[in-house]
């Protein structure tokens, strides 16, 4: 799935032309709730002096891109649901800031006590423009600053300081104080991950840290990121949908570790012994366990005991409230933590187990595939059908824990809308007629899988097969690069555009995100995209998406996605001894033949299609024949004959 | 030639191992003069408290790549001379950074009362954290505000502040104030470039810009960057080497202009008619001319009669001086002045100029490399003796002005130089054993050109064919891309690597500048590089080069450079409507058979070989014609022989 954080907003605006909305698209009526939150703004019960505005952002503490019910406080007081928007309120006024993804979607969910404010439209003011517009003079404006990131804090501070105004710290939510039948933070259970998944203990990743910050002469680390807790304690939960992850938050010493997480989840015996909670460990690999809110008196505690020259690593993207515990003296932000960095690599465990995931995934849609080709005659196929027969296929291989993200299943123009999410009311029946895009993936304990597939069942048009193969090209030229160590992913991101560039086309979507293990679909801090940002340099041993696309508005949309492996490769020459690097396919789901131009393929990339599609054959073809799964291996065989 | 500013320390050290360093290297004696300028330290003629500390950088006050004598006071206080370093003096110590290509040249310039600090190594200190480390508590710390950049102010004042220094303003240059023999400030005669040269009347580009100043808001523009003034006035001078540009400020209202440049200058009739200096203009078109040094106070009269939301642009590299003359609620800085930005896109008369300079140019190559061919089996040619008569064969050229920037004339292992200038003990003999490396350039009244081409007089090994054709289809890979308007140059240049890396080798500097047009060989804002800075998006009308290359150390360096422009192509599809792009050759000079392994191209690459020399033949081949140039027309004809 393509990540959405390699979109800028003007991108979203263009792509904006139709989106999936809601089923009950009737908005919701917020007087009442206006008229409470704007009560609370003025009682003393949760801050000293009355504020003016009060600002509701998407996120949650941890600065997750997706949320848990609880933390939807910004849909709770104005009605719009979507990924992305921020709401103010101020005495007289209430408004949201969304992009070109949901103007539509928001205009639709939101009554009249709310004004719109597009993203990325020359006419739109900023938050802080249009604050400072509408206030009176010297007003307060209010934001938790728990969900407000430290640098998104700052510059809002600084510009309505400029004019006047203060940025203040409101400790209490006020949302949470309107919102009466808030769902309570989910507390799941956790799961103990053996070295058998992960490949290396939380103790050595904990030594292994220690080693990294003696080095930069760093005495704690703030954790706050929740995949970074559960990459580093080996634990995993689901209280996130689609991510495997849970509410906590880790403070690093050089001989202490503190978690804090509700203690109910730690009664459980397997999380307790692999925490080593009830054994004589050696105390620096002691976990202390708090409650998870008192992470920020614990912090105090430890910055109250710092000497004068030592300091603390804590993420520019951590929230505000935590950021500002830590003195400026003794605060060293980093843009990425040492565990973001060190998650992205993965170990050969964990390569082996997201090839086990991709093999047992790719079962699954060989399956699927074998079945629409059966189904799809009947016309009853709908694109919500295929999801939920996807899902069920997925559901039968071992390990599987869910999916690892909403399925986009898109026929025709339904696959134009990059981030489609069939509904009932947007729900297509799967023809012979229409191109049909699925992107899925799933959560095995031993991986995660994101997966692009286009197909045509009936008779592809000539023009559908030309961009499909430029797509194809752009999937190979990625693919099959090889390129010096230490490239950034951003140099390959125009390899996968050349073929359509030639011909007057393109994609308005990055070409790659970082994948997790058995973690997050999208991870930082690698990718390949034509914005620079959140862009460490490709190592042997990280894994990304390759999935370039063509999108018509109204007609069709073609995506073309496998994830890769960065792996070493020896070339004939090795300028400077700095090695090089190419992908290896995890990936492993035949490519549709029939919508092939052939003779718009070089050798070399008909050569790369048979190669993929052997290794296809040999490995899922074992894997479907291990199962027993007839169907599904005829088919196999059948969708991957080589070219001659 | 490749531009420095594209590649960074880092890069360079890599690159340090064998640098060119001057005839006469025996260290500059310093104590007398250190002895002084601590001396003026305390001086209370031009501080009124002592300073600790004084640093010494490298440009002048309109931050200009090439610098004139009269601003070489580092080279004067340290004798190093290198193109970049920055020295500081305290009381005790005197220390100056530079980068991995000056290590060397530096250690042999500087007397032991220097401290090398080796930037890009681990273990050397940045200068904010040195003069923490050696001063004084409380100490102030001196600087020219004319010679440091804004931006670099802003940075440096904060580090020390933070450690309880302070960063002070000292008006009087204290160099200047030691320096008995220093040059004056150059003031050349100006030539007025008429409309035949520059397309568009000063006049007009004054409306242009004020009509971007009324979009925007703005009062005042004031422009700092010399080629940016000579751009505006369409008039040039010779105040810097290489460079056609002359000391000047600017400060444009929206009723008002005001020149500040040496009067001695304006009494050229020729200047006084170009610039309507005697004649009754409009009064908002009327120059105000005034002395050069008193910029500063009439820029402070201009800010004393402002309205409070007046905003005035200045670009962020301006001075530290002048920027803060500006108030800053009235500052509007800005990282790219709109002349930049204009004068990126040439017009129809530069790009005509441009292509007929650019014809001119290779007339005087081919001569060139025809006379080499004869010349070179006497034994007597020699790396020097080729720049001078390349430099010969180029002014008997029509409009030629002088060379656009040191000649880079190199054979076998020199060629391994990237910025090589043949000195008389690094000068080697061209032979008929090694490959000859020549990137070389010119002004001229009509454009600027900047070519480099390797080329081998005897049999080239398999080795050095194989490399060169990998950089010729890096070469191609850039200069016939397609591309979808509003692309930036940073997503090219892997294309421009693709051939190099699948063999594990590559170069390490950026592909491509942007070349001025009769300005500097090097302009911003666009560019073709990994780095991602000074990147802004190419549009038809724009001009870089494209200048792949390999290095072998000790060996033999290869470069295959064209200036292109970027032109409108039409595609099969237009997708949103964009448009695309490609590059168009302006170089037209043969690109040498006998070093390309043809195997090694595709189809298309070797019609792009045939096309180019078919448009060098008829092109240079007319003029070569036209001029008499017998030998010449002879040797491009011989040299231009397509691929069956």
């Amino acid at each position: 799935m393509c990540a959405n954080y390699y979109c800028n907003v003007l991108l979203y605006t263009e792509l904006s032309l139709s989106v999936s909305t809601d089923a009950a698209m009737s908005p919701k009526i917020t007087v009442e709730l206006l008229r409470q939150l704007r009560q609370a703004m003025r009682n003393g019960k949760y801050i000293t002096e009355p504020i003016q505005a009060y600002i509701v952002p998407s996120g949650d503490a941890h600065q997750s891109e997706y949320i848990a019910p609880c933390d939807c406080r910004r849909e709770f007081i104005c009605g719009f649901n979507g990924s992305a928007g921020t709401a103010i309120v101020t005495e007289q006024h209430a408004a949201l800031w969304t992009d070109g993804r949901y103007f539509l979607q928001a205009s639709q969910q939101m009554d009249n006590n709310w004004t719109l404010m597009k993203m990325g439209l020359k006419e739109t003011p900023t938050q802080e423009d249009w604050l400072i517009s509408v206030l009176p003079e010297n007003s307060k404006v209010g934001v938790d600053p728990w969900i407000i990131a430290a640098d998104q804090w700052k510059n809002m501070a600084k510009a309505l300081s400029g004019a006047g105004h203060s940025l203040v710290a409101v400790q209490d939510n006020l949302i949470d104080a309107i919102w009466e039948d808030r769902p309570p933070r989910p507390s799941t259970k956790l799961i103990a991950l053996g070295l058998k998944y992960t490949g290396l203990s939380w103790q050595d990743k904990i030594l292994s840290l220690r080693g990294k910050m003696a080095e930069r002469k760093i005495s704690w680390f703030v954790v706050t990121a929740l995949d970074e807790i559960a990459w580093l304690f080996n634990l995993r939960g689901s209280d996130i949908e689609y991510n495997p992850v849970f509410f906590a938050y880790a403070v690093i010493g050089m001989s202490s570790i503190k978690l804090f997480v509700d203690s109910k989840r730690l009664l459980e015996p397997a999380v307790r012994a692999h925490l080593e909670l009830d054994s004589q460990s050696k105390p620096e690999l002691t976990v202390q366990c708090f409650p998870y809110e008192s992470v920020y008196t614990e912090l105090q505690a430890v910055c109250a005991a710092l000497t004068p020259k030592e300091k603390i690593w804590i993420c520019d993207k951590a929230s505000c409230a935590l950021t500002q515990v830590i003195p400026k003296v003794h605060r060293s932000a980093i843009p990425y933590t040492p565990f973001c960095l060190a998650k992205a690599v993965k170990n050969p465990t964990e390569i082996q187990g997201m090839k086990m995931a991709h093999i047992k995934d790719a079962v699954a849609l060989c399956e699927l595939f074998a079945w629409l080709e059966e189904e799809i005659p009947k016309g009853t196929v709908t694109e919500i059908s295929v999801a939920d027969k996807a899902e069920e296929l997925r559901s039968q291989q071992k390990e599987f824990v869910g999916l690892s993200f909403p399925t986009i299943s898109s026929v025709g123009p339904n696959g134009a809308i990059i981030h489609y999410r069939p509904l009932p009311e947007t729900n297509r029946t799967l023809s012979l007629n229409e191109l049909y895009l699925i992107d899925s993936g799933a959560q095995y304990l031993d991986g995660t899988t994101d997966v692009t597939r286009t197909v045509h069942f009936g008779n592809p048009s000539d023009y559908e097969k030309e961009c499909f193969t430029y797509v194809l090209k752009g999937h190979i030229a990625v693919s099959a690069a090889v390129f010096p160590n230490g490239t950034k992913g951003h140099l390959l991101d125009s390899f996968a555009r050349a073929a359509l560039w030639e011909s007057g086309l393109d994609y308005l979507h990055g070409t790659g995100h970082g994948v997790g293990c058995f973690l997050n679909v999208h991870e930082g801090p690698c990718g390949i995209s034509y914005k620079t940002f959140a862009d460490e340099p490709l190592e042997a041993g990280m894994i990304v998406s390759d999935e370039p696309g063509y999108y018509e508005d109204g007609s069709f949309g073609i995506r073309l996605e496998n994830v890769v492996l960065v792996i070493p490769i020896k070339t004939k020459y090795n300028y400077r001894n700095r090695g090089s690097l190419t992908f290896e396919p995890l990936t492993l789901v035949p490519i549709q033949l029939k919508l092939i131009n052939t003779d718009l393929l070089t050798q070399k990339e008909r050569d790369w299609v048979n190669d993929y599609h052997r290794k296809c054959r040999e490995t899922v073809g074992a894997e479907l024949q291990r199962q027993g799964r007839k169907e599904a291996l005829d088919w196999l065989m059948r969708e991957t004959q080589p070219f001659v």
